[in-house]
């Protein structure tokens, strides 16, 4: 029986992607449409409140393709106050024009995490809780994708040894470095929350920079053997200043 | 020829996940917002007389992203109870602004269960019924999810011989004792009554608990090798107190 | 290449399960309600004729869960009986109100038939009549599940010799004949007809012997090696009488 | 690398399944119904003639259980034409009133075609012809099914050398000889086309012809280790002179 | 640990099918209609004049069967002016009577790219140019599909050395070379974008070429062993000058 890895978990994490049901959205009159997105923008304007206290972060950004028109990425301490956000925003006008189109629950987590031997809290160092508690950059892009570990045949990372995995996942980690200061990445464990194991948030300036590195990965055996990967999402910066003309409609 | 584990079955199990059409229920006039409202814990508190005498039990939890907004978790002596209880929910107020999101249908199950060697009748055994006649916890949060056993190739739980299954069960429920006090576990089985062999619904205080057992229990080779998962629902407790401001809209 | 098993072929058979807009038919007149459930029964009770005269059969059942409302299901000489009976209920009253939920086409089946070597009509026989002719009995309960027969790697029933297929059915049987009296099977075929190769339907007085046969017999190398399987779907006898409260909304 | 077969290919083909929303059909004024009846009657005399005149061919067939209500299959010289009667009849009265169940692209195609030595044009050949070109017959029943050959692990069809797949291809047809009279087959290709490589209609004037040879033929090694399988659809001859019953609603 | 292969990438690329809501579209007042579609028809112009311009390209195809009726294939330098195109497209008068039905998101790619050893920008040499910022050919058909490498037990794409994933690349390469002039092929790559790896569009005068090349190419290793293909969908061009008629309803 192969040991489970430690991790260490931060804050909790709801993707929420919706699409826009434009059609009802026009016929609504301007005056209205105006109020709702004022209701939309204060919303925002609290979650930054939070963000700028540290007691949480989000991002928005708008979704190329027919998957959704825009995701909001939201992270906090409980997952209470994720219920009372995702609620708050059913309930709110803009709501009623969109239509849900995926969403992923999980928690930041630092994997294979070795707790300090000096006994100290690690939530007390500040470049762990920067990496716990992480406030989102507000880079051009964003790429979302949930995934598993295999368990098939001969492919069953949940049979490796604790040795093989942590070097198979540091040798994924190398590749990953080389993408430093082109990609961030967030890693949220959602055994227990969602239908996947894992989910990978990436963050780029340059969206090309999305296909390089998970293209580069697939070849890593840790992807390459034990990857299996669910949908994938990409998105450009939504920042609330242009939030007005995004949802403009004649 | 493998031979089939002992079971002893309890009460039969109805998850039933609902999404609010919001909507709908915003453009409803208050006041008969408050009437399907009040109607809703009316019928909440019958189940609360059952659940006082005994006789059955049950669960409400808000459900966290959009798989579903809130569930409703039922446990009663026969499948024409939980039939009823479902219809008559249906028929209720509340149901036409919910829309059907996922449920499941089992009965609860003490598995690997060997009969007393004096004949005795174990449902007589107070501690046994506890176990399949279990009053819900009103722990923080619940988790759902359906599994099967594989039989894939190599990977055939219903092939291996009862000592092996057993001992293999033995360990993964070494795993689960380490949460004892922290993680609530009801097995229900479904061969038979719904698409998947069996389903768990977990119970915590504190949802990281969630998270960390299913994850350390995925290393348990019953997992590892012959676990196959469904979806995955996570919660919080709705109480019967804070229906109506989880309902309120403007 | 493999020989292909004998059957005997009897009544085709449509599962027809239905879900209840409930919302909407809340909405109809009472009177109107009464006169389209009125209809409904002249329907059924039309079956009941045809079935009195043991030129088909038919039952009915409330089903559990989410999944569907109410089932249907008839058994007739001809495939374009059941085409019009389908078709007469879509054009219904009651029809407007309900949503389709799964159906399935097949033919009752008898397996691993080996036809009488004194050349005989074997559908003058009237054990055989009764099994490819059955009047499906209305006890409390009903099971329906489609399934395949297995053609993955190592596993490949199609592949296997007849004498050792006939063996695996044989004790299989077994299993089943541990049951009689509590429960009663209706084996259908459908390849060429429908997603699945097969579809099996129980009856029982009570609900749980259809979680005890299903897991137990999954334990049969038949199963455990070569079973694959549909969706299930659970109910409670739905007799004319009932029909009426069943459907009554306030 | 194995050597592609060859394949001779003819009239495109199309299968449309449509769903009556009988609830809105039956709201339409019946004259209004008529009008919309006859002018679909229009059309399918409109395809008639082509069929007269050997350009083209289709059927029309009821389809048993809720995956469809009724069928067209047409086939036609060009891709373009067969957009061309879809559009038509989407832009029709009757499509208003329909639900598109499934649809599926393909070109009738003479599978392992030797050319031949003389050098001589096949399309002359009527027999030749009549395979690539065929008018379809008005027998009682249609079976539709599309297909892959599986590329898994040992089983990976299109490794195969072109001798073994011709020697297995040769086999299934021997099965398929015994059913002539009773079933004729069309065999259309859609690699490129449609989301499976091939597509297999069969009709019959004895429904029950389909279950004996699709299950007899998946004994045959090319099916049984081979063969992938998709949807079924199973309906009755629905002629002309009887859509307007087909369609009748009080 | 499998090397990756270098690729050379050029514009972003957006797949957008769309069905036609007939029903509705039927509804709209004939000048409305009238003006609906010149709105569009101006929308194209200006993809039209960004063409001109070696800006970017675009098609616009009719799709056969109920896949979807229409497609359009936007290639842009950006990902914004994508989602630019997108919303412009959601929020015209068009789209309120079209339902989407697929849509792909991807970058040209020129794969196995070998950086040129004189250190010269690739993307200064015309011919490297003309392949990743391709003007799209006006051809009669087209075929899209998307695609993964398989990494299932002994067919893993990603373990295979860099040499032999070449040499299968090159094989493979030299069965499309038989179909130059006949089918032009543009390949995106998606890992990061999308579902899937890559997608391939194919263009052809005879859509015949399209099962032809694609069901050839299915011998080759590289799609026997490690090919894994999603949906298909097949159309034809549809010219300004014919959207009118297309669109055309009485």
């Amino acid at each position: 029986m192969a040991q489970a890895s430690q991790t260490l978990d931060g804050w909790y994490c709801l993707h929420d992607f919706r699409t826009m049901d434009w059609t009802s959205w026009k016929q609504v009159p301007s005056e209205k449409r105006q109020r709702i997105i004022h209701d939309f923008l204060n919303m925002v304007e609290g979650w930054q409140q939070v963000e700028d206290n540290e007691e949480g972060s989000h991002a928005l950004y708008s979704i190329v393709g027919q998957k959704a028109d825009f995701m909001m990425m939201i992270l906090r301490p409980t997952m209470e106050e994720l219920n009372e956000i995702e609620n708050a925003f059913n309930k709110s006008g803009l709501a009623d024009y969109t239509i849900p189109a995926y969403s992923y629950v999980s928690v930041v987590e630092l994997g294979n995490y070795m707790p300090p031997k000096d006994g100290s809290d690690p939530t007390e160092n500040p470049e762990i809780r920067a990496r716990i508690y992480p406030i989102l950059p507000k880079w051009n892009h964003i790429c979302f994708y949930p995934m598993d570990k295999k368990r098939e045949g001969n492919d069953n990372w949940y049979s490796l040894p604790m040795d093989e995995r942590r070097e198979l996942m540091r040798a994924h980690g190398m590749t990953g470095r080389k993408y430093a200061g082109k990609v961030k990445q967030i890693i949220t464990g959602s055994t227990g929350f969602d239908d996947w194991e894992w989910s990978v948030t990436l963050f780029a300036h340059n969206v090309l920079q999305f296909k390089k590195i998970v293209y580069e990965m697939r070849f890593d055996e840790v992807s390459a053997r034990y990857g299996d990967f669910g949908p994938f999402y990409v998105g450009n910066l939504l920042e609330p200043s242009k939030v007005e003309s995004f949802l403009y409609v004649k």
